[in-house]
């Protein structure tokens, strides 16, 4: 094959902003880039960034069925060319979207190798590559991650392999993936760890794969520091699939974990909404556990289906569900580091090169939208004054005195007693704040 | 109304044991409580506890339909009177069963009062029947613990409250509940936190509740050094049900809850099995992993259906599942200070006095056939050997150096490169050791 | 007690629309009661009914905890003279939202009596008072129905009990309750089995009980034809809760119980959303396919949460969701004797009187928006035109004659191969058709 | 590449009944051919069919991971050399496990064509090839079917495409399944609609789609019947994956549309225990339910995992589960033309040729305990006895009038007010029952 030229998605113009009353569905109506707010340009708010795996290296197949989209890129015979005709695919759909990021695996941008040293070197060619594409671009790398997941070698784990020769190859991956990715200006660096689990715990030492796991990360935080990469690391998490349990279940798990080897400040976490759901979490659930946890650190922006018992990793388009993370981000002062990583696929059917633009056209307007409202609610303590109010009684003398380690159980358990509490309970108005937030979509 | 005497659950002699071939419902067949397994008692492996609340306090409604049980200590003026026929049923059927424990709340076993002060007093009267009852029995305290759960005053949490007096008076009943406790004999104390979470993140600081929570734990840590009260304090974990979201949503949660307070001394998990799957996780996994974390402490013996989305607390009859968390625990040496609760409840069709009986029976014999099984699974190596075949690599020089924290990221990478590593994976044998455990069934 | 005065809500008057820019949360934005919509005023297409139970007859109880709500009607002596006060409240606040309809059970309205006669006394006496009501309001019944679920007797079943004398009861039952509903002018009679289903397959013979279920509902028909009631009898599906398992799980599966005993003339369906998603379904999907297999009747609406398991049966907020479901509606005409029935139950802690009134306001306007934005994209054909393209090659001569049983096997075979047909797929378009939806929210 | 010898699974003897004693994972403990269970051959009775795709054309590769068997026989130039080496494996299986059947799809057992006469082509050299297999063989041919859902161009749909021409091309494929499983003398025919449904209702229409299923559907019937094909069709029920719904959901769905068509006569259901529960039924639900209905077929014996939300179809080791279904098969008579077909999969790290062998033992032997156990069960009136008594009200002649139809409402309703009824519920005995078949396992 050639290398796809810049038509591979047709005649197409960049798209622009045209406003809320367009009726291009590849305009953005609500994404207007330079619109400042909350004290920023969007674009400096929204940080997005397109995935090179979902976008370019998926080949439209699913668990009963096989390829549907038919990228020239994926049909070759030279397996570097084919990298090297990828990328220029990627970077003119960023050019056509506009965006200010992108994110990738080695897998997805470079040929995988057998060997280590094979697989190094390939990925050195690709990062050269994309080193001269970056320069040539806007666009810019969000961060970078290593596939730990896809070769059979990594079927019983990465870190938590059986084999500490695997373990070995992993960590030649990652060292290179992580220096890749300083040498390309990535603002952080991913771990997914959607092999670190297991299928059976019959044939598992889950005891002894938490030590390796923890070896592991902090072998990479160790590194991270040695090389003066200066973005944090983040962890992915995601309860199941493909193994049936892993260890980065959710928030709440990588916490502990990064608290037991002592790696909070350096180690932060990347939330997708897909893996949230699985876990049993809302999106917006995450998000505020992470800031109260402090360790935030990026989004994947896409969207499961809540009834399906996989990850499906749609373009969000849910405006209602993206502005309570925004509202929960902008308090916070919005993203360092991070950003919305646009972890999402278009369907197996959506096999028109155009459905790849419009997907992230109709996502992009929604996180856009859903920020301008968060902004709004922000502005006008929609959700803060009331939720100050609430708990204005911790705020007493004796309520700090008690989260402030000054009262014993005793002491608080004879004030009850002495003034005789029969606390009268208060409406949560669970129905009156909903319909605040309805009232603002 | 009258207590009811000795026969409310009919002419009955106590439960023996009769052997496997036995065709008496109401006969133990595998339960042989002086039968020694691994080097002990089986009544003292197994430590049964008949809890208060499901068996005596819960008239069979459901959320569609009212009480169908009609007991008669549920029916009277003299809710103190009542409390005490009650007791009287229930230490009746402590002795049909010979179970060596029970457990309870106090919202159970004493009349709930609306100040705290009348509260206590309750609860001070029945702590005094209950210390005569168990005088003259065999049958001992495994646990108690306090309902912050069902008074409306908890609507909105209990420590979590945005009402700092719930939080005091949770103080209070805790306090009470935990020196009733120790004066019982108590070998541990129970936490669950049914409304500490939240309906709807709207109206909730997560961040302040997480706060307040640790310090409500550390309080009653505090207290329990304070008062010499020597058995661990134990969280249960349940990630939703009544609330949306519960904060110890599974073991991983409290684990990270509990180093960022550094409660891991002196507090472990009391693991059901119907929570463990409304996480999302097996039964065994929970087992494991609060093993694995170092807080493992004491089981609530039921099961749920993995088809509903609620805590249906079924008694287990499921002697593959129990097989394998009996295993773990027999692994670890079984209980010291916890036990097998029975945290289930007949169905509410079952409304002869035999039924909760028969429940009973029907599930410790299931405990007591899975309890050999295991036994003899360990003896046999069935699952460890191949499980330290599978490790083998990581007990080489280089493994144990890994972990040891004695490579750098270079080294290891360096190594890999160097040895031009390309593992080869080895089978998992899943379908193998499946078998094997099949076999032993 | 005394029967609350019409200040049981405050100081307040009847809600009214104010405009899309109003903040007040107890106007309505949207709802706009004379406005037209594709033919008819807003009202007489939403066709709101506030239920009985949920609003009035419910304590704010849950599996975990009691009463919150205090209702001043729920503490007395006299059940009947309870039960009045009650009516004077629910239509005190039908008056405030100026909503045309209602809905009950009879053991919502009127007291149970243990006995058949006594039941039906009870009844008669509160349908009196409920005739005199709606004699002096604007609000009608949309349906009536029977609680054949809450009573003891029925906790195996009602018309599956396996006592003939239960199934006489609820058929009892069942005919005052229609012809309650026909004398105060209802518009349909609902049905809804939440123990027509089973605990567990061990006690129970699936088919025996499928044919007293069969029966059941056939005389039922009959009985309606004879008395000349006019409405359709509606059946409400649902999975399970409180049963592990109902009968009338989904509409597919209520469609071929219809088949079976050739009712699908006489009984429809009365969807619920809650009900859907605890079935695997989408709500637009159980009424595009009631709609298709010519079985749609009325809307129970309400929301769940997709992340909990049971029946939440909160109020809709959910302009998107609700725009699927109305552009269904629309694209059929709208209702005939069916409407929009709250089935829907504030949240536990909203102890506020005002709450009842406040989630009514924003659910009703959330429909009256979705309803707007509905009616805008059926104008444009928004969805129908690219529906009409991706389907044309039916309107062909060769596919209308295959859908008319003009084609065999053979032919159609043979002539794929004459052809040699090799056909190319087309784009699905999913993300496109997902922006030109979010384009009009 | 060579077509594989004999030697694939190594040096292997046939594997044999040795008891259940033996500690050898590779022989039958309770599989015991000959011996006679309920009046026939255990191996008449169980009917085990080794499955085509899974055991032999499934490379070992996941969503999130690629090929990890490296079966010789996927692995070359030429397809059809290489079919053919697959078919060689496979009867060596069939030998190895004395199973006296197998099932295919046309693509696992032949190379797909891209034009419709290519792909019959490559289908009929392969049926000769299995002609000369099977009569050379113990090993009989359940049931065949056609793959209409992996090719990209059935990515919407085969029977329900918008593409009249893809319902054509489907229609020559089946023809030619039907007519290849009728000239190998198969005993059904079998279809699974995995693309038979949608991934958004945005895109779909869903009462067209129905009517081209059911033309479909009629038409392979009335050709069964023009070609003298002797078994049923089999409809395989499945709710979801890889569509978001499929519209043959579960066995009550599949009933209303074999109603709707009227063709209850001619077609069945094939059952799936991973379908059932996706489904949200019990393996035993949705086999009674096909009983009731009169639809039962066949068994697609496998084993899903209740914590994931996706088909993982593992080999099932559950005796208490197989159990409750052999029951409910026995109770009927057993199989007439279906079996239990392995639609099972080794685990993706179950590498070693030996596992594929392993699998179908361990599953086989579960199979036959549970056979053994439901047969003395159904001997002693275990569950029969108590279920006769609980319904015993229905067979008197007030019940036997109601149930033919002989009563009114107004006669059922005058009767219960009449004799002033107040039935009294009966216990429901759950535990006592679940305790009788504990016993038995
Ligand atoms: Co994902
Ligand atoms: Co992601
Ligand atoms: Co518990
Ligand atoms: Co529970
Ligand atoms: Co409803
Ligand atoms: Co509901
Ligand atoms: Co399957
Ligand atoms: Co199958």
């Amino acid at each position: 094959m050639n290398a796809p030229s810049v038509s591979y998605f047709g005649p197409m113009e960049p798209v622009r902003f045209e406003g809320p009353e367009s009726r291009n569905p590849l305009a953005y109506r609500w994404y207007d880039k330079d619109r400042m707010v909350a004290g920023r340009r969007m674009e400096d708010h929204l940080r997005f960034a397109v995935c090179y795996w979902h976008s370019f290296s998926w080949p439209g197949g699913d668990p009963f069925g096989g390829e549907t989209f038919m990228r020239p890129w994926m049909h070759g015979t030279d397996p570097m060319a084919l990298a090297k005709a990828k990328a220029d695919v990627a970077f003119d759909l960023f050019r056509l979207l506009d965006v200010p990021f992108f994110s990738f695996h080695d897998a997805d941008a470079a040929p995988v190798g057998e060997t280590l040293p094979e697989h190094l070197k390939n990925l050195a060619e690709i990062v050269d590559v994309l080193e001269g594409k970056i320069a040539g671009s806007k666009t810019k790398l969000l961060w970078g991650t290593a596939n730990l997941f896809s070769h059979r070698r990594y079927m019983a784990g990465a870190a938590t392999n059986p084999d500490p020769d695997v373990f070995a190859f992993a960590a030649g991956t990652v060292r290179a993936c992580l220096e890749a990715t300083k040498r390309l200006g990535g603002q952080n660096y991913v771990l997914w760890g959607g092999r670190e689990g297991y299928e059976t715990l019959l044939n598992t030492d889950l005891k002894r794969e938490y030590q390796q796991m923890g070896r592991f990360l902090s072998m990479v935080v160790e590194h991270k520091h040695k090389i003066g990469f200066d973005g944090p690391l983040l962890i992915e998490p995601k309860p199941r699939e493909p193994s049936k349990h892993q260890y980065d279940f959710d928030v709440a798990t990588v916490y502990g974990f990064l608290e037991h080897w002592g790696l909070t400040k350096d180690v932060k976490v990347n939330i997708e909404q897909n893996h949230a759901i699985l876990a049993g979490h809302t999106f917006e659930h995450e998000v505020a556990l992470a800031y109260a946890l402090g360790i935030f650190g990026s989004i994947d922006i896409n969207r499961g289906d809540a009834l399906l018992g996989w990850d499906t990793d749609q373009f969000s388009m849910d405006v209602g569900e993206l502005t309570l993370v925004f509202h929960e981000l902008l308090k916070h002062g919005g993203f360092t580091t991070g950003g919305l990583n646009f972890d999402a696929k278009i369907r197996r059917q959506s096999i028109d090169p155009v459905d790849l633009v419009q997907a992230h056209v109709g996502s992009m307007d929604a996180c856009a939208k859903a920020l301008l409202i968060a902004e709004k609610m922000l502005a006008e303590g929609t959700l803060a004054k009331p939720l100050a109010e609430r708990y204005a009684g911790w705020d007493g003398a004796e309520g700090k005195a008690i989260l402030a380690g000054e009262r014993t159980l005793d002491q608080v358990a004879d004030r009850a007693i002495a003034e005789n509490l029969a606390p009268k309970p208060r409406s949560g108005k669970q129905e009156y704040l909903e319909t605040l937030v309805a009232m603002r979509l």
